[in-house]
């Protein structure tokens, strides 16, 4: 058995994925794949636009053997906590032998050497890195400039020289790539990593044209409502197939726009506290504070609150750790552990099965399967991690079903099994 | 200047609230007239329809000379909270000489008897009350039950035999009306109640017919859509012109069904601190817990978590508290007051102005014109009580203004000016 791990969010699965899913396997070697997957909430800050277990299904119809939830706590964070917790799923698991990520880049070596210096941060590149900072620019640009300035001085201690590193901490596949090896670094994982150049469309780009198109553009064509027609021709069969059923059971796909009412009772029902949520730094509680009040969409409320000093993608996290209320003292702790104190699985296969059988020979992670009342959950830190799991799903329930409220039976965690997915059920 | 008070909701203004405004002048001979009203939650447990300068604006220009507003945390309270906040707050102003308040009884000797019974709570009366809640009756129904045990034991003591207080206990506004009767003897207040016997349309009848219907009679028909013409003979014309401008404006009524989504995000987020909410009683926070997650509508909501013990309407207040986060620390401050810590005003006419010099002569308190930061009150319990007021309009504005919101522009509190309303509006 020679085990792939994935790090996922499949909103929802198309066929640039299944091409990454392909190539890894090849360029590993890989007989079986696991794949861990951001639950409702993704690292954009965004709400998925399928639920979680319809998405795990579309992965292991197009050939994932496991799928496992990223905790939300670790899903809607910055690059590099989003990186900490997929690293160390797979790495608590003790099976997993290599790890194969999509980038822009596609050159490990250059990657690696990155992550080597911002992991042990020269201290001429943590000069560099605070005096950019000062001088008001966001994080990513501060970082990358301060690279820049770092190997410009002529080091080749890293195998890397100025231009080797230009541009590489612009492309967002490049810097979560980068996140991946600082963690499996700071973990001392035995994993091996490696990369697949990412092909055809942009991550931003919204044209639908040839089989593989971006996310984003799949998802703009739901959201406009347009006929799902117009994207089969991107989209695994069994992608398609499922998100038929979503649309038959009338289930409404979730937008950042549709969560604004939420969102803005959170800010004034929690408006004491806001600065207690992960990333609300100082003076953006204020400023979301008053902007929430006043703003007629969701994209009007992000530009209200764009500043240099944060991306647009900052900000949108962090008004996601408001309504999902993720604590900032919670993260901390979660930033620390150097296993995941549960896996839970969302959808699986036989090989899947197999999988399943050697975790529990090689680890001692918590598997859940049925998902326990909370108060039978002695460790603290699983039942906090696992709180905001439930309520995240929750939370976007009340978008997800509010065109068909009756098939809301409760909290959907307790209710609805992992999919056991057979080889029949791969080939319909 | 003889000074009238009234007690109002005008959910929204119609013919029965004219008359009985002018049959209460007639009554007490008043020169002036004020009236306390609630804001954006009322007694009931329900949002109010329209906004609350709308409401004070249709009552000033129906004949009342002064709106003050009901804070919150008294108006979505049981009916003694509820009359106690109202009560007062006309008690406060120093002003007032009568308050005149609908009753189906419509004689003040009786109510003023049996409210006699209810607030010193002779020790017979109170075996047969706690007799009654230990068998399981809801708070009203046992109240009723120990009044009539207690005066067939042939007590002639408070001038009522059994006969007489049959039945008064089972009416609405005589149950608010004998909560304002304790509440001015509470407060050893000189104000001199009277009442009106309420005619016509039961407050439940959902008929439109004549010139006078319930206010309930005109909300349903707002809700479902129909045209306003359908409601023009049961309003006076300004109501009804006021009622155009709302629609005119795009805001949309506000109705429990409406609240839905909040109110189960609301559940969501606090579920650890539910039982910290004003009336959340021992059982009804797990039960409002799993039922809100399930609830294909609010009406369904309401019928799951009825109970022997609970009217419909104490629950509708629970969820209201949740919903503001009325804590029940704070609500146990608010209800050993013996003065409100400011009033604020609605809406005024010319001779509101000269009430308004009054009040500054004869009272110490504080008056809001406009809404200062919170941050610059000191009084800590005129900070939280302000607080409730400005974050229960945000809470509505989600709703109210979902079909406009480039017209939302912050909290309308502090946008927002009391209406001054000369003769010439009046006779518009």
């Amino acid at each position: 058995m020679k085990v792939l791990g994935l790090i996922t969010e499949y909103n929802p699965f198309h066929n640039g994925h299944a091409y990454h899913l392909d190539a890894s396997k090849k360029e590993t070697g890989a007989t079986h794949t696991v794949a861990v997957m951001s639950g409702h909430f993704l690292q954009r800050g965004e709400p998925a636009i399928f639920d979680k277990w319809t998405r795990a299904k579309m992965a292991v119809m197009a050939g994932v053997d496991l799928v496992l939830e990223l905790p939300t706590a670790y899903s809607s964070q910055s690059a590099e906590l989003f990186a900490y917790g997929s690293v160390l799923t797979l790495d608590s698991i003790r099976i997993v032998d290599s790890i194969c990520f999509g980038s822009e880049s596609g050159d490990i070596s250059r990657l690696s050497a990155v992550a080597n210096i911002l992991e042990n941060e020269p201290s001429k590149f943590k000069v560099h890195l605070k005096e950019k900072l000062d001088s008001g620019l966001t994080f990513p640009r501060a970082r990358e400039a301060a690279l820049g300035l770092f190997l410009d001085c002529g080091t080749t201690a890293y195998g890397l020289c100025a231009n080797d590193a230009l541009g590489i901490l612009r492309s967002p596949n490049n810097i979560l790539s980068i996140e991946y090896l600082k963690s499996l670094s700071r973990l001392r994982s035995s994993i091996k990593p490696a990369t697949i150049r990412r092909i055809a469309a942009d991550y931003n780009s919204t044209q639908i044209s040839g089989s593989i198109c971006s996310a984003t553009a799949i998802r703009e064509c739901l959201k406009q409502g347009s006929s799902l027609e117009a994207i089969s021709s991107v989209v695994p069969s069994a992608s398609y197939s499922l998100m038929h059923s979503v649309a038959a059971a009338g289930l409404t796909p979730v937008t950042e726009n549709s969560l604004l009412e939420l969102l803005s009772y959170a800010v004034i029902s929690k408006s004491d506290t806001l600065s207690s949520y992960c990333d609300i730094r100082e003076g953006m509680d204020n400023k979301i504070k008053s902007e929430i009040r006043r703003a007629p969409s969701y994209d009007e409320l992000l530009s209200s609150l764009k500043s240099k000093r944060y991306t647009m993608t900052a900000i949108k996290r962090m008004l996601m750790n408001i309504l999902l209320g993720v604590k900032k003292a919670d993260v901390e702790v979660f930033r620390r552990l150097s296993s995941v104190p549960y896996i839970r699985i969302l959808a699986f296969n036989d090989k899947g099965t197999e999988l399943l059988k050697k975790i529990k020979h090689s680890s001692k992670v918590t598997i859940i399967n049925k998902v326990p009342r909370l108060d039978s959950i002695s460790d603290e830190t699983a039942r906090k991690m696992l709180q905001y799991d439930i309520d995240s799903t929750d939370i976007f329930n009340i978008i997800y079903y509010a065109g068909c409220k009756h098939a809301l039976r409760g909290s959907m965690d307790y209710i609805i099994s992992p999919a056991y997915l057979s080889k029949k059920d791969r080939d319909f």
